[in-house]
């Protein structure tokens, strides 16, 4: 799994039925600050998640990618290779707190 | 899940008994603008992708990857391991509009 | 899946017993150049893949990854992560021929 | 699979329910030194594992992608893609001791 | 599949139980040198592999990743991402020998 920040979403009205009222949403991967390690920051890359726990735009949520997409109660037969499956509360590295979504 | 522009198609005349009849698509993924996002823009990458949705040249689609490739109808038993699952109407990104089809 | 052009093969004698008798082709992936967009081009990474079209080196063709790689008439209990599915005939972009294997 | 660097701890209350009681880590993997061989070193990647063996911070383990991440007793059924399923002793590279845990 | 050099072995004593037994080996994945097209050339990328067929420190081998790598007889249910399933004897490329174990 990855961390991600849900920037945006996706509308598309032509597609395949199993995807009728799945929300899509935009999600940019995040990784800690490679040299300093006291934050999270973006990588420039982006990926389409189904939101199976109700997240908004700007939280940090984490990502499953692949069949294991398939695995929540929502998205068994769903044509999805990315879910959301929790929004993030706290990142801990080396000891200190480098995300809280409460600051 | 990803964003890509179809910018063409493949013809393959000698192939597994399986792919009789799909249309393979030439995609190439997109990704919001690092800095500004207020754009899709190319990635420079080159997949190939089943259509299931009847998209055409110049329409940017939602691609699954993987396993999940194989959970619309069309592609159950199909050695395929990237389909169209939808064409994009409307991208949105931190609230702004960066992607519409109908403009 | 991907394009790629088979380049080479591989001799393995001491090998896992479902793998007796594949044929395992070199081959390197291509992508539409990213600039001008009239001709396919390396990308200078390897996979092995096995055949099940006959194709033969300088041929370009169609590669599938990942556990589709086992949903071919030939492959469904190897372990395998690569096929090739298809000899290509033709790749066209933004309506232009780039790709004629008669040429 | 890879080695990875147990660096951290994610917090997420709002998730899935299959995922509640998981313990999640941030981990960062780990690549032998490209020229002297003789260490490992981090990569700057960020993944999120579900633990399954009792790592902790600052250990060096092995870390299991995809779907395989769900053949673990304690893993078969969660929406995961990512879990720890050693923790590493000893990494030997040409003959010589580039990682002891004991050191 | 991916050819890659064994360059060395892990010891993990704390792991998940199915993995007890197995013998882990670091392989550094290969690629055709871009340009000459005339050897094997390392990557600088490391994985660990689950051996299956007896390979040694030095020999260069054929590695299955994904869900492919569960299907050879002895690691049908391991949580494993990554295998060896041969030693490679011989690899040519554009009708010239670039690798022969032999050598």
């Amino acid at each position: 799994m990855f961390l991600a920040k849900v920037t945006g979403s996706v509308v598309s009205t032509q597609k395949v039925d199993e995807m009728v009222g799945q929300k899509l949403l935009v999600v940019e991967p995040l990784r800690v600050d490679e040299k300093k390690r006291d934050r999270l920051q973006g990588t420039g890359r982006t990926f389409i998640a189904v939101d199976t726990v109700g997240a908004g735009e700007g939280e940090v949520v984490l990502i499953v990618q692949g069949s294991s997409a398939r695995f929540t109660p929502d998205t068994k037969t769903l044509p999805i290779d990315c879910a959301i499956v929790g929004i993030v509360d706290r990142v801990t590295v080396e000891s200190d707190s480098i995300f809280n979504a409460n600051d």
